[in-house]
């Protein structure tokens, strides 16, 4: 966790996240080295940022909205294997909410509470139609802070 | 092959094929068994299912027809272990060609020629604004039976 | 249903089933047609066979029995579009237990308990070294018999 | 390009690259927004990653040698959008080579030899059995840089 670019403090920044998504991990998400597959985090990262988006109301009604939050670059770091079967707990907060980005945390805990996983990644809201970056509503932003503790 | 409920005699069923396409099993499409993921002949037959409907034509233009082959059922059988790196080719021929739809077979042979996976499934060609079955033309029909021997 | 070489009897079919498992369906297992990708039902398939071999006491302590229940043939039948986030109960049942094989049965129904897909597929048990099958015991086939209404 | 932490020199960073591998976008690797979903650049990454180890000789034999490269952390910049059936080459080289890691940078570009996704991840040479960090014999060490202009 020391040498971790997006983390300062550690338990500073382990504090601040209030929300989580728990999953299991599948077997057809393990190799042939026997633990989980170096891709499968960012399948839980994206399932724990959508519920995160749902859940700040940035993924709601999606098809009546203009804007939509994309990816713009996605980082994970592997502190821990990761095995068939096992229970996670995916937590995501936003950090760096600007006029038109901000950035999503990940932290990803295992059945003792031990992270086992690190990443974070810059979201940009855009227009659907021009691809352009959009401005974020004074709502937006509030409901992405309140989700920060 | 004996077994195989759509495989009536097995080296006339092999003889048919005429199209195949060349996949390389990956890193990620293996599990903690050692061997190729269960899950993964369904991710090539799509693959090459799509390869072979763009060359029959039915895969073309797809915006502006308002046709689309839609996957009925699907199934697979097993008659060989997999593993990573494995260079595969997987053929693809169509059978029971009808008014409205048509069957796929598979068969997937590794680097000796030896046949390790087959399967089959039933395409409907569906509207894709009603949803309801529609007609294949008479073109459509004999650009499917072109590519069986 | 009525066309589902496997299902004789819907009704009855249906209602054998008496062992379940849940999944939401993530973005990453949707495609650009809009919907649930035709490869994402063997994922679900395999979570909840695991699930079931678990729960029958047939995938315990793996690494310390010689035998090890291994797929041979899957099929599944497409009965209507599934979108992402749609939260899905896989039922799974065996039939057909014989002396060093059984079938699985799979049901999967959408939040208003309509059947959205159907599927089945042989395992065989083999023994890990050799990779031939390997007898059943008595207490397993009662177990896997203890499962099905 | 201009703000990716891990490229200094945009021009120069392009031309060290010497090693590819060419993939085609799978349908079943978009997603229901259209285009190549977040996840799928860290399967390309995996792809080229083990083929350029393979390669360079750090990926041969690996049941017969203590040393395996284990991903320590994995990022990915997306500059530009991806869609079904599109062909892309992912370059790799090795930088910053040290006494038991070293860092792999990828670069993906599309048909117009555009660059489409950027990335980089550290990877740990370590013991098999003991999970401890190893030391990079001078030859590999050697072929490693071998592969950067």
């Amino acid at each position: 966790m020391d040498k971790v670019s997006y983390i300062d403090h550690a338990e500073k920044w382990k504090k601040e996240f209030v929300f989580s998504s728990p999953t299991t991990i599948r077997f057809s998400e393990t190799d042939m080295f026997g633990h989980m597959n170096n891709v499968s985090p960012f399948i839980y990262f994206e399932e724990a940022r959508i519920n995160f988006l749902k859940e700040v109301g940035l993924f709601t009604n999606i098809h009546h909205v203009t804007g939509v939050p994309v990816v713009a670059d996605l980082q994970c770091d592997f502190h821990q294997q990761l095995y068939f079967d096992q229970t996670i707990q995916t937590y995501v907060k936003a950090v760096h909410v600007g006029s038109t980005s901000f950035d999503l945390h990940y932290m990803v805990v295992n059945e003792k509470k031990e992270i086992v996983l690190t990443g974070r990644g810059r979201m940009v809201y855009v227009d659907q139609h021009t691809g352009k970056p959009q401005a974020l509503s004074e709502e937006m932003k509030q409901k992405l802070a309140a989700y920060t503790a």
